[in-house]
C-alpha cells in the first residue's frame, strides 16, 4: 500500500499553554499526551496519538511533518529509494518518538525535515467499534474531523513533486505553470483527496499552512464565527479554491502559523491527467478570479 | 396594517437586451411583461406582477423604489402625513403604471423617488393555492425566492430614518453611530426582518443596491459560483454583515448597478431596543471586522 | 400593532430536574429563573426573561400560551372583543405572574387557556447592543435561536381559526379542507412567518407540538445527531413539511411533549390569498406525498 | 495500484426512452452514447465514458457491474488468483465492449457477473484541463458528481467478502454480524471513501441499489425536491446512515431500480479495525435507530 496519508505535523509556538489553549478551544482538538516542550493533540475522528505536535520554541514555523505508511516493508523501500538518491535517511527506533514506532526520517529537496513511519499508537476516537454513535457530544471549537493536508514552499518545487512521486508514489492532481509551460507549483496526493501536500515556490524549508477537514461549507462558516468571536486573525475566505475546488478559511494561530479550515473538493482519479493553473492565478479564490 | 414591503425598484440600463438576459439568466428572475424602452421582472416566488422595472436609459442607477401598503385608507393616511410635512405628493391613478393600481409618488427628504401603492396584477408563483409542490423546475441561475431590500444613500440619513418611521411607521432595527454618538445610518423594516430599507450617508438620491433572498448559505455559495462562471464581477462575498446577521455577495449588472444576494438574519422583535454600530464598522463585515 | 408574536408556552412534566436537564442540554435553551415547582427557560437569541415554563404535574401537557402584543391599548381592544364576543376575560395585574407585565387570560373556543400580554422583564440575548458578535460560544445542544411556534387541537378548528382572526387580527396562510371544502384546520401568522399557532382538529384544549426555529436545514440534522446521541425518540424526520415549506424534525421530551426544530419556509404576504390542503394531506410529509 | 473504483453498472429496464428521460432529466446524467438496446450515460464530472449502462430487458435489475483498475498488469494478476481459485475467467478484448478496453468478466461467488477493465474512453467532464471553472451550467435535475458505490445481495456475504479482499484487495470498513458473531454482510472499498461495494444477505445476484454522489446534505434535500416535484418515488430519506455516517435518499427509477444519492462519510483509514454492527441495525437508519 505505501504511504496512507500525512501522519502529523509538528509546530513551533512561542507560548506552550497559550498554544495548547488556542489549538483546543478555539480549533477545538483533544489533547492527548505530553513530554517536556511538547504537547500532543488529535482531531475527534482520528482513531492515532496525535496529528499535531505543538513544541515550544523562540519562533514559530513547522518543524516536520511526517507521513504514515502501511508497514515496515514500506520503510525499507522507501529506505532503498532515498539512498539510491543520495538521501541521508536517518532511522528512528520504536520509542525514539513518543507513542510512535520505527521512522525514516530526511531532509527532502526542498528542505523540509520529513518523517515515515507506520505505528502510532492507537488511542481511538472516542467512539466504540461496534454499534457506534455518528458524533460527540463536547466537542469545543471549529472540531474539525481530521488533519487534511499541509502546504510548504521550495525553492524548486519541480524538484520536490518528482521527488515525492518517484520515491513515496504520489500522485499530481493538479500542477502551477509559468507562462513558458515550466512547473512552479503542484498538489500530490495518496488518500484519494486533491491533496496530502502541496508545494509552492518559496523559501527553502518553509511553510504556508496545515488544514483541517470540516464536514460542510455551512461547518466553513460556523468555523469562521467561532475565530471571530475567540478575535482570530481571518487571513482570507470563507472562499472557495480555484485548485481542488474546496471551500476554505485561512487563519493565524496566536504566533503566526497559518492554519485552514477545508472541505469539499472532487475525487481525484489517478487516471486523469493533472489539472493546470497559470502561474498568475496563484494567491486567487476561485470567486475573485475570472471576471 | 399600512406598508406590507418593499414593492418594487426601477433600475436604469443601458442595454435592455442586455439587462434582460443577465437579469433572467444569471440572477434567474422571469420576465413578466414589456412596455417601450421598459421591462418587468418578478423572483420565481413572488405573486405581485413585478419587482424588479428596468428602464432603458443612457446612465445606470435606480430611478426609483415603491413599497406595496394594505388598501386605500393607507395611502390616504399616508398622503395625509406627508402633506403636513410639505411634502408635496403626486397621486397616480389606477392604469397610469403598468400592472398597478393607484399610487402615490414623492420625494424622500434623501431625494429618492418614492412611490406607495397598495394593488398590482397578481401573476402567481406558478404553484396553484391548492396542495402545491415547493419548488418550480426549470429556473435559470441564481432564481432568489425574493426580492428583499433596497440600500439607498442620503446626504442626512437621520432625517430620512426619521422620516419613514414617521410617515409610514417603519422599525428601526439596527443603526450606524458616529462617535459622539449621532445617527449616521440605520436599517428599517416592515416586514419582520433584519431590513426592507437601509439608509447610508452619501449623495442624494443615491442608490448603493438591491438584495435578493435566496434559501441559504449553501445558496449564496452557489450563487457565487454561477456569477462567477458567467464572468459576472463580484464586489464583496461570499461573507457574512456585521449588521443583520445575514449571508451575503454583492455583484454588479453589466452596468454598474449593484446586486446583492442575501439570507439568514435573525427575527427582528419590535419590543427590543435597535442595534447600534460604530460609524468605523461601515464597509466592514463580520468575519473580518473583530480581529 | 397588536400582537408581535407567541410569546411562551407553559409545560407540565412529571419531574422537574430532569425535564431542566433536558431542556438545557439537549434541547439547549437557558434557564432564567425559578419559582416553586416551575423552571422558566429561553431559547439563547430571545431578549425576553421566558418563552417556555416548565411546570411540575402528574401528567404532560400544555398548561397555557401566551402571545405578546405591543402595549396596554392593544389588552384593552382585545379585552373588549373578547367579551362582546362573551368570552370571560380574567385580567391579571403587574407581579402576578413572574417577570411579566399585566395580562389577560381566557379560555379559547377550543379550549386552551391563553394569555396575552405587553411587558417583560428584558433579559437580553448575552450580546451587547454595540457592536455585537453574531453567537454565544458554550451554548449546549441544539441551541435554537427563538421559539417559532405552537400547534394545537380543537374540536372546531374552523371556529378558533376565525376567533383568532377576529380577535388578534392573525392572518390565515394555509388551512386544510375537508372533500366537501370545509376547513378542518388553518395556520396563522402575526410575525410574517408562515405560522406562529397552527390549529389541527382534535379534542378540546389539545397540545400537539411546540417548535423551536433553527438556522438551517444542516441544524435540523444536527438536531438530529444530538436528539440521537442522547437518546431522545425521534417521532418524524428530519423531513420537509408540506404546508409552510419548512424543513422540520419531531420529537419528544421525557414525558411525552411533542417538540420541533423546524426552519425555512416563505414569507407570507399578507395580500396572498391562503392555500389550501385536502384533508388527506394531514400527517404527511412533503418527500412522501406525491409519488 | 490495482483496483481504482467501481466502473460502471449495467441496468436492465424495460422502456429504453423513459428510461434515459429519466436518468437524464430527473437524475440528471448524461447520455455519452448508444448501441442497439442500450444507452450509455456519466455523470456530469466524471471523465471515462460511461458508469450507467442502460439495456432493455424484460425485467429490472443489474446485469453487470464493473471496476477499473490501473493497467494490464492488473488484469494479469487478477486472473491468476481467479483462476487458482478456480474461477472461470473471460477475457474481453479491446472493441469488444464499446467505448471500453479489454477487461475480465467472471462470475463473483455470490452470482453477480463482474468486469474489470483498464481503458476507457476519456469523453472529460465538461472542464478544460488549463484555469477550468467550478461547475458546468444548465445541468438538469439532481446532476451528481460521480457514481458511488453499489449494493449487491448475496446468500453468503461472508464468501464473497473474503473474495474481493483476497482477490482484489478491497479493504472491509464495516461488517454486520449475527448474534454469534458471524459475519452477515460488509462495506469494500477501494477509493478512501466508506465503500465502493457492499454486500447484503439476500438472494444470489441479487442487487439492492447503485448510489450517485452529491455535493452535501442540502443537495440531498435538493434531490428529494426535484424526485418529488417528479412524482418519483422515495423509498427512505433524505435520512442518514448508521453505516458509513452517510446522508442519503433512497428512490426508484420508473422500472423498480432502487437509486441512492448520498454524501457525506468519514475518511476510512486501512489502519483502523473495521466497526461491526448488529444484524438488528439492518435497515435502521441513524436517527431512528437508538432511542
Amino acid at each position: 500500500m505505501g504511504i496512507y496519508r500525512l501522519g502529523y505535523v509538528q509546530l513551533r509556538v512561542t507560548d506552550l499553554e497559550r498554544a495548547v489553549a488556542y489549538y483546543t478551544n478555539v480549533v477545538g482538538l483533544l489533547e492527548t499526551g505530553r513530554q517536556p516542550g511538547m504537547v500532543y493533540l488529535k482531531c475527534w475522528d482520528e482513531h492515532d496519538h496525535h496529528s499535531i505536535v505543538l513544541r515550544e520554541s523562540d519562533s514559530p514555523g513547522a518543524d516536520r511533518f511526517a507521513f504514515k505508511a502501511e508497514n515496515s516493508e514500506d520503510l525499507e523501500i522507501f529506505e532503498k529509494r532515498l539512498e539510491a538518491r543520495g538521501v541521508r535517511v536517518k532511522r528512528r527506533a520504536e520509542g525514539e518518538s513518543y507513542a510512535q514506532g520505527e521512522s525514516l526520517a530526511f531532509e527532502s529537496p526542498g528542505g523540509h525535515t520529513v518523517e515515515v513511519y507506520y505505528r502510532m499508537e492507537k488511542v481511538g476516537n472516542g467512539l466504540p467499534f461496534f454499534n457506534p454513535d455518528i458524533l460527540l457530544l463536547n466537542l469545543k471549537g471549529i472540531a474539525p474531523q481530521h488533519t487534511d493536508h499541509i502546504l510548504v514552499t521550495s525553492p524548486d518545487p519541480k524538484q520536490d513533486l518528482a521527488f515525492y512521486q518517484e520515491v513515496f508514489d504520489f500522485h499530481l492532481t493538479e500542477q502551477v505553470v509559468d507562462f513558458d509551460g515550466s512547473v512552479v507549483g503542484g498538489f500530490l496526493e495518496r488518500s484519494h483527496t486533491p491533496h496530502d501536500i502541496a508545494i509552492y515556490p518559496g523559501r527553502a524549508g518553509g511553510f504556508h499552512h496545515v488544514a483541517f477537514w470540516v464536514e460542510s461549507w455551512h461547518e466553513v462558516a460556523r468555523a469562521a464565527d467561532i475565530l471571530t468571536v475567540n478575535r482570530i486573525p481571518i487571513d482570507a475566505g470563507p472562499t472557495r479554491h480555484n485548485r481542488t475546488r474546496g471551500y476554505t478559511t485561512y487563519f493565524f494561530d496566536p504566533f503566526g502559523n497559518r492554519n485552514e479550515v477545508f472541505t469539499g473538493g472532487y475525487l481525484p482519479d489517478r487516471d486523469n491527467q493533472p489539472i493546470s493553473w497559470s502561474i498568475d492565478t496563484l494567491g486567487t479564490f476561485y470567486w475573485q478570479s475570472k471576471a
